[in-house]
């Protein structure tokens, strides 16, 4: 007997090592998951990959994933179209969404400068981003990237491109994450916390 | 917007999510990936879903999972045929496989006896087990089970079983896992390594 599985089984393991965080035997476990688990629960999961990659696509306006475009974000007319909301993905529009604090309109970039990886600023949805500055309507950006090297280096970027447009450019606040221990953070974010202390 | 993906993505996060070993998080990570894949890759997860459950089945034999059966090591006439090592779970199989050190038959119990989740003794393909002693050719029954109380008991519960048949029975050897460290074994696996010492 080879040290593989059987033909299926394998092609079904191998399938699901390539997911990210999945690792060989995370993959195994989920393979004999799935052949113990009843055929609808199979079809359900096999219908969902089908039906995600025929139904979604990016919103032509926000760049954010929706089954409808321009996506309901954009298209809700109860959202503050002064603000216009940069993150890097998609998945950091339902993250801002889950706060309940912010009610203006997104813009996806697709990613964050990274030379390393050669990700240039042509590479990002920018050119889309300053179209959307045109009209008179958007009246702040706020700069929600990730606290890292790459999502430093766009805000640089972005806030040198948009600052002569005369727009309000912010970006979020660095600080102690709240539920955290002032003993573990590290220093770049207690310094940051120090240096952007609020009056109370 | 509601605090969900749009269907089809939030579709596909609670189909992953369902998995064992993968977080509400890990499938948002998966569900983009997904969306971000080519329809190819996206299409052979699926295919490889539906492909399992289509043609795998289990060995009349011993139980394995296996694409023909009786499975490749019952049907292999190389394998040395008096001596038949029972497992819990046919990923069990392969683990042993992998060692390279046994060349005999295999029986999968499909679990070990559990009260607490009402698994007893009849839930478990003992009966099939007892079958294939009936010939004169089996000459050792090795008794891998998993080391913890389910697996003990199931130890237990088939010696006494089997004991009365005249075939030897034998279990896996408890003691320091290899390339463990003294210091960090537990005192049961470390007493067992003691009363199980080998002459060198």
């Amino acid at each position: 007997m080879a040290l593989a599985y059987d033909g299926a089984i394998q092609r079904l393991i191998n399938a699901f090592a390539q997911l990210p965080g999945i690792g060989p035997k995370g993959a195994q476990r989920i393979a004999f998951y799935i052949l113990s688990a009843s055929d609808e629960e199979a079809d359900a999961l096999a219908e969902a990959i089908h039906e995600v990659k025929e139904k979604v696509r990016f919103c032509e306006v926000c760049g954010n994933v929706c089954e409808t475009s321009p996506c309901p974000v954009c298209a809700d007319p109860r959202r503050d179209r002064s603000m216009i909301c940069v993150v890097e993905e998609p998945k950091d529009v339902m993250s801002i969404e889950r706060t309940r604090e912010y009610h203006g309109l997104y813009h996806v970039l697709g990613g964050a400068i990274n030379p390393m990886a050669g990700i240039g600023p042509s590479d990002l949805s920018i050119p889309k981003l300053l179209d959307r500055l045109k009209t008179d309507e958007v009246k702040e950006i706020i700069l929600a990237l990730d606290p890292n090297i790459e999502g430093e280096a766009t805000v640089t970027y972005l806030s040198r491109l948009l600052s002569p447009l005369g727009i309000k450019v912010t970006r979020l606040a660095s600080g102690l994450p709240v539920g955290g221990d002032l003993e573990y953070a590290d220093e770049i974010t207690l310094g940051r916390a120090l240096s952007g202390r609020q009056e109370i």
